[in-house]
């Protein structure tokens, strides 16, 4: 029997589009999507998972596409009588996007997995791949600045990504467990792909790459794993990416990224209009249109990459 | 000097008429509104205190005059969510109030006293009075029924009120400490009247009372204490006064309030309809017409009240 499980890893919105597109190409039971949680943070005692979120907006069709972020429908409410009350206003949280924060933040505080919640949050909204936060445990993603040390919030919604990047770290990260069940998939005989999705090499693959066990497991898995480029013509499709890159030294482009994940990919799929970059790259590329606009676009290319996958067999 | 500063105790909704009614004719400086916080409790994670927030809305235009509770302009987003997360949904919060509880809870585990949290929220709210909660410390009414012991707002707001009521009791109440500044009004020379708004006795008025040296510095001070009935005609404006009070073998009517706050009163103000009643009572008795409808009878009754305690220096 073919293996038929096809493991993607998540960072927001670029990633979250990919995998929208894998979960309507496969079965629901085909598709387990791993989303980064460095980027969590308690903001006004609630527990945020950005990511998980992003993820679940998107798979479930809740997703804002005017504003690129957040929930379709949304009311603002909370947040302007937030500020007329003197609360912290720099993060946006909408009046429905709040419940699921109030909600998960509830039931962690009762002693409930990340996991299990998010998995009984998929099913309520009737997602169909399961969706896994990379860990039960914390893990936050900090980053060094020519402001000094930030907290990835900080850096990323407050500061606007503003600061100087000189290095980021994954506090939590060496203590912190793999959620299991992603663990036991890249083990599994079942494995027909590892893709990882157009996320930020440094803020949203990374910290999943940063858990014990994780690299080497994806290193020695028997199936294909195969990246898709964030950058197209040197510049990210949306966040910090490039931007992080020319601070950390690294030229900006889809080649960088591949190298940033060095032995661990088989394949890569870059933009049609990055062919020059093909040249220099280690793992077999295959070139296709990589910008996600219509719903369209993502399964198209959710399809070229699980082709491209099958083919590096 | 004549003394200038009047006293009022408050629960929900018709204390807070009667305060809005007495914020409109008395300089801010002249008025401390003491909120009864036996209704608070822990849900969702959130702090609510719903006594002091009908005040505060109250207080500053923002409450709903449509629903009869919570804020004017409401949304209700994050109830809907909420719900489609099977998270509970029995204590209807509307997007703007939730704020308040946010921000609340938010300072409270910073170590803020609810009486500093509230009186910052008035302050930005430009709400002129005072408003107090009655204690610091935690106190929370419960209720033995036909169903068991309740916490109160199970009670009140999930069961309706429904369950037969034998008992209530306000735990926390014998080791909180009423407000310092609560306890130095009444001690003070400056007090020109107690006023006990028309409030549900049983579950609004008498947290406040209970409280250690309240109800002695009550029937000690030097100034008029008044109460105003919530009873109209053998029934409650609003609320379970009157079905309580059956269930508790107490005759329904304004008679039976002033009885439960026996020595404590100097004058009493009853409905005009209720004439027959005044003959039986011991405090001075002024009849007025006590359903607060509109704004200019909020402010009507506010005068009788203040004219009927000066009478009694």
């Amino acid at each position: 029997m073919m293996p038929n499980l096809v493991l993607a890893l998540s960072g927001g919105i670029g990633g979250a589009k990919l995998a929208l597109g894998l979960s309507r190409i496969l079965p629901a039971r085909d598709l387990l999507i791993v989303a980064n949680t460095g980027d969590d943070f308690e903001h006004l005692g609630l527990a945020i998972s950005p990511d998980i979120d992003t993820l679940m907006y998107a798979l479930a069709g809740l997703d804002n596409q005017e504003l690129g972020w957040g929930r379709r429908d949304e009311t603002w409410s909370f947040m302007e009588t937030l500020a007329r009350l003197g609360g912290a206003d720099w993060f946006r949280l909408g009046d429905r996007d709040l419940a699921v924060h109030v909600e998960r933040t509830r039931r962690l505080r009762l002693g409930e997995t990340l996991s299990a919640i998010t998995a009984d949050f998929c099913r309520r909204l009737s997602i169909g791949p399961r969706v896994l936060p990379m860990s039960d445990d914390p893990v936050r993603t900090r980053l060094r600045t020519e402001e000094g040390w930030l907290d990835f919030q900080d850096y990323f919604v407050r500061l606007r990504c503003r600061p100087r990047v000189r290095e980021i770290i994954f506090t939590g990260a060496a203590e912190a467990r793999a959620q299991p069940d992603f663990l036991t998939a890249l083990l599994s005989e079942q494995l027909r792909a590892v893709v990882i999705c157009p996320s930020n090499p440094f803020i949203s693959v990374e910290p999943i790459l940063a858990l014990p066990g994780v690299r080497a497991a994806i290193a020695s898995c028997q199936a294909p794993v195969i990246a898709v480029s964030p950058i197209i013509a040197g510049r990210a499709v949306k966040g910090p990416t490039a931007k992080m890159m020319i601070e950390l030294g690294i030229t900006p482009g889809a080649a960088s990224v591949a190298e940033r994940y060095g032995n661990l990919l088989d394949g890569y799929v870059i933009d049609s209009n990055d062919a020059a970059e093909a040249a220099n790259l280690g793992p077999h590329v295959t070139l296709a249109p990589t910008l996600m606009t219509t719903l369209a676009d993502r399964e198209r290319l959710a399809s070229v990459v699980l082709e491209a996958a099958d083919a590096l067999r």
